[in-house]
């Protein structure tokens, strides 16, 4: 029988982290948790640790450590606490895949630490390729470890891709739902509130990329993901909206022939499959059923309305830093958004100008992008100070 | 650099054999002709032997022979004539690949005589696997030769299981266009003559395949195809209509993940992909575009009006030589409906009378399936001449 794989959770109380811990509760042969990591929420945190009995925890909050460690006394788990910590829960030594379920570029560091400890990532922190994708494959290739798609398009790309590898792709389309704005204009847009950005049609997912979600900077943040995982050039990938959500992605092959991936939409599948990756396992997730979806809708993306889309594919077009400029401002202007310091629309303005102000690094190091993450940050915050909203 | 494929083409001068010879054409470094041969077009052969090159040509059509031996008189090429010769044609040494693009049952035997000279097969002739499936994938099993599908459902099928080798298939659905009288009742059907059921909405293909999707006749020999294939039960199989005939056909695994293979429809794709599987060649075929086919619609098959949809899975439930005894019949029937002989509905009616009159046999060996199939057509021409139409 094969060996079951050990799981070092990044972010196990967030949306991918609880699901993961559902799949690993259903295969209980298959998979093993050995370290679950929260940022903020120490009684989940502390519920999960003793169901699933990791050999460590992490909590980023560090005063929530006596809680946990109180809570946790009479079992046999090694507290930490501290964002510093979250490296070494990346690296331990039980543990041969890293779920990375962190939200933001905070994700960056931990996962060049898993990298180099050998360890294969289930990469579900999107950040960690739009901001420094360069660098991170060519790290993953050195160290001889995969990088597992969790985002269910780039999952429904890597499922289609398994025994294709001989073959050369000719493009990929990644099918976006168009979110909860789907059809809005402008001036619709101008006065849309957090409220129902949040509500997205097809997904249950976190508040942040559900706002990225309603906005397409989501679809432009997997754009850049999709090009450093698949090794593509940025006009080999496409975005078509799909408003039903039901075929995840798609591969067209140089002879013109295309694989898709499909299915009801379920975080748990993609998740899965990047744990136990090439091979399935037998669950009861939700058939898909055609007689409930007779009708598949496809047409194009409105960038021009939706701008972070078209910005998110100059940013990749240019190169260098500027996708990682893009993700900082898009991390401040979404955290506004949801504070409602800023406007729908503004988002965009903010991100393009920190693009146009921030100094471009045509080959940058690993420290130019934390240098680059940390200005692009600042300008944006100051950018949706002065925002007339 | 890989070895090129040398191929045999049993029916060349056909829909699918010229199609295979345009890709051959297309290809001159991954494909060689070994032989050729037709039926009865003697003409056409002698072009595309004096275009390809063989080292052999065979005329079904014996009174044919000095017509072609003739014309290639001034070649190095080896003429043979009568259908004894297809079998010699199918194990001609220099040929690892037979395709077998020939209509009807009379494709079995030279099908078997070149699995029995380890050749690999190129199976566009569906009936082979309809009449003697079982005998037919023991028999490629125990010779390790393969048998790569042609037909644009089993094709993606067999497209979307590289790679998953080691994952059990939960089901398997086959895309159906629904042909020219898709959404009509049997009053319509009734007084249906062949020129209306020649004209299919998608596909261009031969007038025998062109009725039975007419009559979803086609779809049901897939069916049967596709359990023996890839080794299903009946009840795993599913037809879905699909009238823009982009998604070939879907598998869902056990994980609840499906994959479907699509593209514009375009037999010359799967036939390239038997070819030279599992490796894909860049062409200029025509690509698809979502804009081109914003809407996918599917609906359940109405097997209540199309009655032979249903006959095939219930001779495939009841197995043994009943799917024999169906293809044979709707052998007779087809070509009797292709002479004014017999009403479209009539079909039906009497492929169902010969599988309730001839002998079932549960365990049949080659000789029976021969048997079966002779005594099926006497029976289906019987029931024809007494046909009131």
């Amino acid at each position: 029988m094969k060996q079951y794989n050990t799981i070092i959770i990044l972010g196990s109380t967030g949306s991918i982290g609880t699901q993961a811990l559902e799949v690993i509760r259903d295969h209980p042969n298959r998979f093993k948790v050995s370290v679950l990591s929260a940022l903020k929420n120490a009684e989940l945190l502390i519920q999960q640790a003793i169901e699933f009995k990791p050999e460590m925890v992490v909590i980023g909050d560090e005063s929530k450590y006596l809680e946990v460690k109180n809570a946790l006394a009479l079992y046999n788990i090694k507290v930490l606490a501290g964002e510093e910590a979250l490296s070494e829960a990346a690296v331990y030594p039980k543990g041969n895949i890293v779920l990375t379920a962190i939200m933001g570029s905070v994700g960056l560091k931990p996962t060049i630490a898993a990298i180099k400890a050998g360890k294969d990532i289930a990469l579900a922190n999107k950040e960690t390729l739009v901001v420094a994708g360069e660098y991170i494959t060519a790290l993953a290739k050195e160290y001889q470890v995969k990088i597992l798609p969790v985002d269910s398009e780039h999952s429904a790309i890597f499922q289609c891709l398994v025994g294709e590898e001989q073959n050369e792709i000719e493009k990929i389309y990644l099918t976006a739902s168009g979110g909860p704005f789907l059809g809005k204009d402008k001036n619709f847009l101008s006065s849309v509130k957090k409220e129902q950005a949040l509500k997205h049609p097809n997904w249950v997912m976190g508040a942040k990329i559900t706002i990225d979600s309603a906005s397409l900077m989501n679809k432009g943040l997997e754009v850049i993901e999709a090009k450093w995982l698949f090794n593509l050039d940025v006009n080999q990938i496409d975005v078509i909206v799909h408003p039903q959500s039901i075929v995840h992605s798609l591969v067209q092959f140089t002879d013109g022939s295309m694989k898709a991936q499909m299915g009801v939409p379920d975080m748990k599948l993609p998740i899965q499959y990047a744990l136990n990756h090439p091979d399935r396992l037998k669950n009861n997730f939700k058939r898909f059923n055609f007689l409930d979806y007779p009708t598949f809708t496809f047409q194009q993306a409105d960038s021009k309305t939706f701008r972070n889309l078209e910005l998110a594919f100059s940013s990749l077009k240019k190169g260098g830093n500027m996708p990682c400029i893009l993700n900082a401002a898009n991390e401040i202007v979404v955290e506004a958004f949801l504070q409602d310091k800023v406007g729908f629309l503004q988002m965009s303005d903010v991100i393009e100008c920190c693009m146009d102000e921030i100094s471009f690094i045509e080959k940058p190091e690993l420290n130019d992008y934390l240098e680059t993450d940390k200005h692009s940050r600042i300008l944006a915050a100051e950018l949706v100070t002065k925002s007339i909203f």
